[in-house]
């Protein structure tokens, strides 16, 4: 290792959930270091962020244009090198497709955008740039999903017959935009979220949990979408039939109006000689249902798990991992990747990450749940 | 008590799953005693399951018409009080008409018949009986189920959004029917199940118990029915995505192809303040997920539970109860139910049982699914 | 099948726990009936009981020892053939050693008695009468306890090395004793439990089941019994590091002070090779964990248990079974034992049930803790 | 926030397991950077480590005298502010107390040292040092353990009366030592370990655990100490009756050779008025069980919790932390209290940490049951 890569973060300031997050994701295992940011539209806000990172006031910058702006001609040795975008989905596109022009590497925070026709856009500024671009899809980076992955790709299940994918959350039980809640607020305001709500916020990683665990591609959907709380603009709440086209079908939940709920993700596959399950509040278990055989519990770092799995976790079996170190894991995988760029390296192929055709994917599942949803054809493609 | 009431069995003779069940629940609590049975259409086989169950050779009829005819005319203090009919779908109907007709009180396994015309008939069968009627929808006599109803219909949850029921099975993973498999081969033979497979045999039951607890009416489903085994007449796998009259939403889970899954039927509600969930992995526990508050466990006969769970159980909290102590509630309070008719005196309004409506939602349930499937309307009216 | 076995019970009359489930548990596979019953020293109470359960008054006798002596007399078709006592431990030893020389098959609820020297009295009346007996230890009547023996008897774990058994209960945590609580009342008293509380009560199950798992002999012991809640007579709670004869150690566990828990006896066994974990709480699941391989989750009739197991099992995996089917399970085995002497035919071996032997350990075990604990040696012999 | 605390590490090279866990817990929050270490007594490792870990090689020291020596004398603003010691045991306390000389801060691994005499050394170093002092007994960092102290100190369960606390590991199951199994050697081995084994290794955890959460003091052990696998040294299994100078008792449970288990720390904690548990599995749930309520379930970051653990989370509930997170949480703490000691403001006093008197009792408990194992009284004190 010759040095951390820099990074400046667009969004993330006083408030931020998400931005925190990223923070924490890129400390870990010691790939990257904080150096600018525009963390707020508020230069205040964004100084005050700037300040507890240790962040030099002249790398607070006001805006995202002047990030990347000022950034790019910063010598070579001192500019960042990597654009994080954590901003709401609304503000996803713009700088992510600059940064891309300017030669960074971006890691933006899902959904990928608000539009099919924008996911495009994003797609050609990546064909065009020398930057590499993640997407942080988090559930991907748990090493037991990767294990689910390794377990279903080598035909342990046999042929995939059914998936059953939920995603309830509790929090949005009430009209929270309303009480000045941060989190809430763009979420569920249609000019800052986009199309969809629960869908975009928390759908999409279920949807893109369905198609990396199996490798099946989702081509039909059947949507039911609710705003069940009175006065919210955006769907809160859906679930959608859908059918594979290798040949599966399954359900697809995903609500923030469960109450009670925390944040369950939880994802099942059957296949013709078993089942697996995997759920997040027990992030460390992959429990696998053989048809003729007892039930199994895979462990992060355990026994019987494969090198999959194992190229994605830190400590021994029977200490827990969890989110942090999921997100951590789309970081460190990145980081190998950029530094085989610049090393002309091979990558270990094992250190995948989430990009744009899983974002393009998002984009176009989206469309189709709104249209099938409007409309009144029962099943409509993806 | 004055001695015990007298049940003939129609149905039940060897290799049957269901059968046996009944009997277990029905002795349990020393309310019944077995005296005749029509057990097999084999005689053979009739009088093989008459002498392991000590009941006397002349009371094992050769056929379910010989029984009702011939008990009916035995002596008041000697013949059978109770029929129990454990036969294949396609034998409900008759044998319950006839029985009704005689005055005999009936216990019926689910799902009602097979078609909604029959239902009717059963239903004005039971208007010109003397007879009472119960129809084993085994899980509403779990203890932690009528607490979870209590819960509900006492506003613990508010208004009731969402629910969903699932219940995975994976024993049809493969043509078993083509094994010799008794259990598998009627339940997958249209002539013998109906127009449904799965969705009659264990999706009523996901069915009754979301009407059950919640209270609402399920009206209008939009439905995928699924044959996932090849070579398999009719469907051994579904979901619905459905609407209630009171305003909820929710998703119905039917499948005897999650291979590896053994019968976890699990339901979740949840309403403005709070959910709840209970599965059958856990009988004895219903989890209170309230909005503000941190999960409460409630326990079959617990602190905190209600008069309603507390009338079902039968030891003290920690020794569990399962599958066969409910069903033999559904026996318990039938009995007691009888003995109010008999005696004149009122029952414990707290002593339940399923009965008529539920089978006749059921028949509307599985008419209304099987037309939308068919069609490619979104949503067909229950 | 010829008839049932007719039964008297001794004790059991209003307010009884553990009658009343003796009555659901022979009742529930229709080898018994009950005929008679000296259910209360108070005779009011005991013909109350026995109108509840339909038995004639003539023999709802006034005291235990006017039932033995009249059912003795009865006609060879007519008179109980099993005489079921679940009187406190102090009202054991009489009425077995009476009714064993009078022929009479004898259930006894456990501990066997309250000293060692009543205990080889009751020894000596078995080995002197033509009566069988039977110890209801429950828990080893549990589908997958009986699987964890079979798993370490047949090598799986290796030398078994560790032991690791607990009890809790919460229930005593007040002086209820003190407020007219039955139950407390008789087993905190040591003129009606015996030396001991909370060991006799449940220490000796654990006890039992850590030798009927192992198949080892506890030989030394150093305990601590502890009187926790102020102005209790007897042991309420207590801890005992033991070693055995083949040279394992481990630690049970018996308390009734532990508040807010239910009933959640839990055993853990280690061996060379792997560990098994098993607890009432979650009866149906027997945990396997290889040294080398991931854990494994054996199942109540599941696939991959054993023949001894599925001898004790009623319905398919997933529908739960519990405490009263594992209890029913020692009246299962008893009488095939019995019949099988009347007969002349062989029993199937795997149908055991617990005896004398394990009565007489419970003793043995009762006197070296209550030795150790009273002197200031480090370990005592059993 | 003013730039990050320089760290030096000594120890921590190739193949250390704990070194990288100390490096990840203090890279998550951004408190520390490393900028110099002795990481391996071979000074090739040493720099490999250094390489990997992005450290400039004159600040790779062959010894951990030469780094305290060397950093010394570095300019104010330049050298390390806090040593962290992550060498086997025997080599704690010399480093230990070298680097409180110079007036650094220290972060060691637990166990604190090999003796108690050892102890006083270390604790009259820290008296005569500027710098501060943290022992890294890692569990008492979990959020839901800090929620378990808070509750019991605030007077939930009344007056605590049982303590159980458990620590199985099944690693050492077979001779690893023998095999060249790093973490195996040095633990197993009494020139490095100390007087004990798996009582040092895991068992003063569980000790610290108990006086942590209870607030009690552990005066009286009776100890089992076993060295299961033959041939090995020191203990690699032992058990504890213990009393307590407030008047509980408990059981501790301290073993390695539980063959199949992971890591699963669980303590209980039963007074009269309730019962807690926590087990490191499910590190992110309390289980609270009120005598007279419900069980309910505390969870990280959770509606109900108090300030006190809510001040120990980063992500909101249902997004699982883990070990690297409660670890994460000492540094970060310790981090607030040398910030606070550099610039004369108070610290939160929610932000604790574990210290020299932790060590001191560790080894106190270990002189403890090393002298009652080897002796014949039932009882030593600590």
């Amino acid at each position: 290792m010759k040095g951390k890569l820099r990074v400046a973060m667009i969004g993330g300031g006083p408030g931020s959930f998400i931005g925190a997050v990223h923070r924490i994701a890129l400390r870990m295992d010691g790939h990257y270091e904080m150096v600018a940011g525009a963390f707020s539209s508020s230069h205040e806000k964004c100084l005050e962020t700037a300040r507890e990172l240790g962040i030099s006031e002249d790398r607070a910058y006001p805006s995202w244009k002047e990030l990347v702006e000022k950034e790019s001609v910063l010598p070579k040795d001192e500019k960042a090198q990597v654009i994080v975008i954590t901003t709401p989905n609304h503000l996803h596109a713009e700088p992510t497709i600059a940064a891309l022009k300017e030669g960074f590497h971006v890691v933006l925070d899902k959904p990928l955008c608000t539009s099919l026709q924008e996911a495009y856009g994003i797609k050609k500024a990546i064909e065009n740039s020398k930057g590499l671009f993640c997407l942080t899809h988090t559930y991907t980076g748990y090493p037991m999903v990767k294990e689910a992955k390794f377990q279903v790709s080598g035909g342990t299940l046999g042929k995939v017959r059914k998936i059953y994918v939920e995603y309830p959350q509790g929090w949005l039980s009430t009209l929270l935009e309303n009480e000045g809640h941060t989190q809430a607020s763009w979420r569920t305001d249609p000019s800052k979220s986009g199309k969809v709500g629960a869908m975009g916020d928390i759908g999409t990683h279920a949807f893109n949990l369905v198609e990396y665990i199996s490798d099946h591609t989702i081509t039909e959907v059947c949507a039911q979408l609710n705003s069940v709380v009175a006065g919210r603009a955006l769907d809160d709440d859906g679930a959608v039939l859908f059918k594979t086209a290798e040949g599966a079908t399954g359900v697809l939940i995903s609500t923030q109006v469960a109450a009670g709920e925390e944040n369950n993700l939880k994802i099942r596959v059957y296949g013709e000689n078993g089942g697996l399950c995997w759920e997040q509040k027990d992030n460390n278990t992959l429990t696998m249902m053989p048809l003729e055989a007892p039930v199994q519990l895979l462990r992060t770092g355990g026994v019987g798990t494969s090198e999959f799995s194992l190229a994605h976790h830190r400590v021994p079996p029977g200490h827990p991992e969890g989110y942090l170190e999921a997100f951590a894991n789309l970081y460190k995988n990145f980081a190998a990747h950029i530094r085989s760029l610049e090393n002309g390296n091979s990558v270990n192929p094992l250190l995948d990450y989430p990009g744009i055709e899983d974002g393009v994917r998002g984009m176009k599942f989206i469309e189709a749940i709104v249209k099938n949803n409007a409309g009144n054809e029962k099943y409509t493609a993806v």
